[in-house]
């Protein structure tokens, strides 16, 4: 057996998913993962079945709330899962956490239990989207709701520097999410963050995207701010469940023998484009969130995320990313 | 065979798709409606086929270029066959126009040829989603980039007066966009738009609702900042794009005899979402403006879209139910 070297913390509370989907998610990739410790937080009587040598589990059954005010997180819920989660990673008992939960009070814990990295001023939420041919990233895609040029400036060397990190590319296509792709096109801070990233040598800004493009392959990292890409990740959910829901119509209708296997295939598929995990970035450690809305399948790809990320040490080379440029600046 | 008795005007010029798609959608549509006079602006030597006595050409041959700018659209064009368009609505030569050229150049130069109604400070982009149960609207989608509280509020009061005159709903649910649907949730501009619908006593407010749940039935009306809204619309039309060819490959891959009817069906039902048109509200006059990839189904549909505005009195209706508030205010 290879010695365990990842250590990764599981915050089991605060999801809108019932606790065995995510403890089931838990169990299938420590199984097959033989190099990896999770550390269960959570109500410890809904823990069985992990291998005990690589299981350690924090028995802290209160969770924040997913409707919780960020006065309420803040103030309140100091024995929160969430909060036990974050001071593993802060004081290095994990490489990284995976939370289920409220992702407000995630964001809001998260930049006040953990240090954000030198050069980043506001960590964002990345997510990998898939396509036929290759992937692209988007972030914000919710941890900062203001609108600024400075702002999505660093979200797109974040993005750069990530993109390299985690998925080896050394040129990454850069873009703004605007709508229209003219030069002329879209509010103020846009266009002047465009003529910045024009400018900016660490970056290989390509332009503008629009929305209907996303998935056209015309940039490997899109930037926008945090409610226009949280607003995006959710009108894409929202209307391929639409689909789903079309195609379920349609193979009905149809009295196939096949219908069944298409609809599986068709709902796997499109699954996977919403319910993959998204990483808060810029801090000094790896966070995962799932959706809210997770399955045991969900649970699986965002614990598969964080290994991922701490092998490829995104955390490190994101830290080393800024500090050579700003030397270089 | 029944009196012509409304009378639109087709700019059959700036659009992406090719003309002969937009001429036989035109045609299409005139065949099937006997109530009905079309004027087609664009090359004459394109238009064949229409019955000479519900058809009038106007020779007009120079288009807004798709990516002409601000600038070029108000100072140079100034015989273009949009600027023709709107001038014969302005004069009230036709009760409605439907454009398939450049959004940006149809709002710039409808707001400074058409008049907008009293107590609208500018108009607004709107456009029907339909789900398995019911439809709801969604404004703004790009007529204006500004997020400001009294422009939204506005916004919702044009949502819902629309609403009841074009779809008979008495108390349309107006629901803003929001990335959560708790009061805390969100910038504050919306917050402070919420708080004033709250207190709005034409407006039947319902609170936030997020991007995934648009087609949940929560709201008749949708409402959203312009650059907010052509984003949601766009990233439904492409995720459904990457849907469709998702089902198309899980088809094949099926090796089924019926699979190009549930294709067919579903593609059908899919690009129904997308290629519907919208309409921009709040002029004296109806404007119907097609998507820029549009085929003659798109053409047809917002041909009956704007003799439905007409037949329902939109722009009346909307000026009455703006100056009853005035006065109750």
């Amino acid at each position: 057996m290879v010695a365990p070297r990842f250590q990764i913390a599981v915050d089991t509370l605060g999801s809108e998913s019932p606790t065995t989907h995510i403890v089931a998610g838990a169990r299938d990739f420590i199984n097959a993962n033989s190099d990896c410790v999770l550390t269960l937080i959570g109500r410890s009587r809904d823990f069985s079945g992990f291998p005990s040598n690589r299981c350690r589990v924090v028995d802290c059954p209160t969770a924040v709330p997913q409707h919780a005010t960020l006065l309420d997180v803040l103030r309140k819920k100091s024995d929160s899962s969430l909060r036990a989660g974050l001071s593993l990673l802060a004081n290095r008992s994990v490489h990284a956490l995976v939370s289920t939960g409220n992702s407000g009070a995630l964001m809001v814990l998260g930049r006040q239990i953990i240090s954000t990295l030198p050069g980043i001023s506001r960590p964002a939420m990345i997510k990998q989207f898939t396509r036929s041919k290759g992937s692209f990233w988007m972030l914000d895609l919710g941890a900062n709701l203001a609108r600024r040029q400075g702002l999505l400036s660093e979200f797109a060397r974040i993005g750069s520097a990530y993109a390299s990190s985690i998925g080896g590319l050394k040129d990454a296509k850069v873009a703004l999410l605007n709508i229209g792709t003219e030069a002329h096109k879209g509010p103020q801070y846009l266009r002047d963050t465009a003529m910045e990233l024009a400018r900016d040598p660490h970056v290989n800004f390509v332009g503008y995207v629009e929305a209907h493009a996303l998935f056209d392959g015309i940039a490997d990292v899109v930037v926008t701010d945090g409610f226009t890409g949280n607003v995006v990740l959710k009108s894409i959910e929202g209307a391929l469940g639409i689909a789903r829901q079309h195609v379920q119509d349609a193979l009905e209708s149809s009295d196939d023998a096949k219908s069944e296997s298409v609809s599986k295939q068709v709902n796997t598929s499109l699954n996977a484009q919403t319910y993959n995990g998204a990483s808060l970035v810029g801090l000094r450690g790896v966070i995962v969130k799932c959706h809210g809305n997770t399955n045991h399948i969900g649970i699986r790809s965002a614990l598969a995320l964080a290994k991922h990320e701490i092998v490829a040490q995104v955390p490190q080379r994101l830290e080393a990313h800024f500090e050579q440029s700003q030397r270089l600046n």
